[in-house]
Parts: C-alpha cells; sequence; structure tokens
C-alpha cells in the first residue's frame, strides 16, 4: 500500500506552530544556502496530504510552491473553499486515513507527504507512516501546535540519519517500526 | 553567579518520564559501550540540583550513583526524609531557583547540574541555565512527564554540537542566548 513519509520542522519543545498558527519563529532563521533535504524528499513522493489547518496555512503564503496533486483531508471544506487557480491541483477527501491510502494506491502512488501535526498524529495511529524526516529549529517556543500527540501504545523508531547545519537547524530521520507487540 | 547546566534524555515527542515516572523505555535501549558524555558533563560541574520527583525515583535505583552533592529543592521534604546514608551527600534547599544559584555561588559551586523536567523548566524560566545537553531516545511515548513547559516568551538557542550513536539515541547540545528583546 503507498506509505506515509513525514518531512517536517519542529521548535526544540515540540511545536510546529504558534497557538495562532505563526511560524515567524521558522522564517526567522538564518538559513541561506542551506538545503535541508526537501528537494529530494518532494522528488521521492507522489504527492501530498495536508489536513485543513496546513492548507489554510499554506493559502496564505504568497505562492502555491507543490507542484504535485495535494490531497486535502477535511470533512468541512467543500469545492467552494478551493481557489479557482488550484483547482486542478488540490483534491478533497473526507475518507479516513486508511481509506484515502488505499485509494491512493489504486491511483498508483507509492509514496505520499503527510504533512501537519494532526494528520500526522493520526496517520502514526493508524500505522501509516513509514518514515519521519525531523528538522529541529533551535528555540523554544513553550506553546503552540505540537507535533506529536497521544498514542495508545509506545511506537519504536530507528534511527536512520542525523545532519546538521551551519544555521543550527538539525535534521533526523527516523524509520517507523511499528507499535510494540 | 553559578551557572545551570542540564544533561537529559527524551523520548522523540519531548518525555523524560511515563506519567507514573517510569524509564522502562530508556532502560530498553541497547547502548551497551556507548558514552553519551555522560562522564565528562559529570567531571565538569560541582554538584546537582534537583526537583522532588526526580529525587524520589533516583531514591527507588539500586544505587546511589552520584559522587558529588545533591542539593533536593523541596518545601514538603524534610530531614526525615533522606535516607541516613545519603545525610552527607544530600541537602535540601527551599529557596527559589535564583537563590539557591546565589548561595551556592558563596559556596564556591561554578557549574551545577540542574535535572528533572519541572526545575529545568523552572531555571529555565528563570533566565539560569546556559545549556542544554539533550539525548533524544528513539521511541514515541505518546504520553508523560514532559522536559519542556511554558514559558512567557521565546528562548533563542544556540546549536553547538550534534552526535548520534549506534544506538540511535542523538545527543545535541544548546546554549542558551537567553529570552528575545
Amino acid at each position: 500500500m503507498t506509505t506515509g513519509h513525514v518531512f517536517i520542522a519542529a521548535s526544540l519543545d515540540g511545536y510546529i506552530a504558534r497557538p495562532d498558527g505563526g511560524l515567524d519563529w521558522l522564517m526567522k532563521q538564518d538559513v541561506d544556502g542551506e538545503d535541508h533535504g526537501y528537494k529530494a524528499f518532494m522528488d521521492s513522493v507522489d504527492g501530498l496530504i495536508m489536513g485543513r489547518a496546513t492548507f489554510e496555512t499554506v493559502l496564505t503564503f504568497d505562492e502555491w510552491s507543490y507542484d504535485k496533486e495535494v490531497i486535502v483531508m477535511s470533512r468541512s471544506l467543500g469545492p467552494e473553499n478551493i481557489p479557482g487557480t488550484l483547482k486542478s491541483k488540490v483534491r478533497l477527501s473526507s475518507q479516513s486515513p486508511a481509506e484515502v491510502m488505499k485509494s491512493l494506491d489504486k491511483e498508483g502512488w507509492r509514496r505520499a507527504y503527510v504533512d501537519g501535526g494532526e494528520l500526522v498524529q493520526s496517520f502514526l495511529r493508524d500505522g501509516l507512516i513509514a518514515d519521519i524526516i525531523l528538522t529541529r529549529i533551535p528555540i523554544l517556543l513553550g506553546s503552540g501546535r505540537a507535533l506529536f500527540g497521544k498514542i495508545s501504545e509506545d511506537i519504536d523508531l530507528v534511527h536512520d540519519e542525523t545532519v546538521s547545519y551551519p544555521s543550527g537547524l538539525v535534521t533526523s530521520k527516523y524509520s517507523v517500526s511499528g507499535p510494540r507487540g
């Protein structure tokens, strides 16, 4: 089946955004000239799956930066919420994580980029994430939208690789070895 | 003044212990033969400051493993709570973080190991932590005692060094550059 892959940045205390979704703390990092593996990662996936909150944050950016198809998981959004210029690039799905992965598998997707905190959490809980590339930003925020959430049992990880950058960002790749037992 | 230094392990989702204080997830890591810098760190400090919860966890271990003096920050414990064999090694303090650091400074302490989640949080909030050596354990727990907590403003960090080990543990050192503004 299609496998889920995470590529995300978080503060050292585990937040991917401020309580209001703000990313100023991320944007202020001086990462000029650094490639944290994003391009290679994007080249490796067939498309993206993101939650409503992430989609709405991305819509506030100046440009739509994704070349590949984006599935937005939402039960509340309708076609009227997709800007006209994005109709060919963005699709809504109200399926469960497992259902959407089955559907994408039938369409030929091998690897999906799963983006956004809540979505990563639900895909992790459902055993649909194969690996996580996590970039730690050298800052403590104290509050915000957490990358990780509650799970019913431990999830053991296998550390594949860590690279640190002059900016102070540290990127680690972990494979998910599945729930214990 | 005496500076505070943190050397601590946390799960990838930021917990230093299970909700009941359990450390089984940490103990099960296969780290045979690896030195994650603990000895060099311990050699560099004049003593330890820990909170009550950490002290009570440490008391459950088979051996008292600290050669250096330990200050236990607690307003509820009394001398009767210190086992007889530890009376020369453990001291109680009901001072505030800043007060205890001032007292230790007068005693000639230059560097104090600040241990335990709640204590690290309060010393961080009060600007008393100079650096953090954080070892990430490759596991998600989903709940537990959090390493980091609420802070009133961002704390910017400077990444000094990251080392990863065959076991999958990844140790990063960060200097605290102080609250913004």
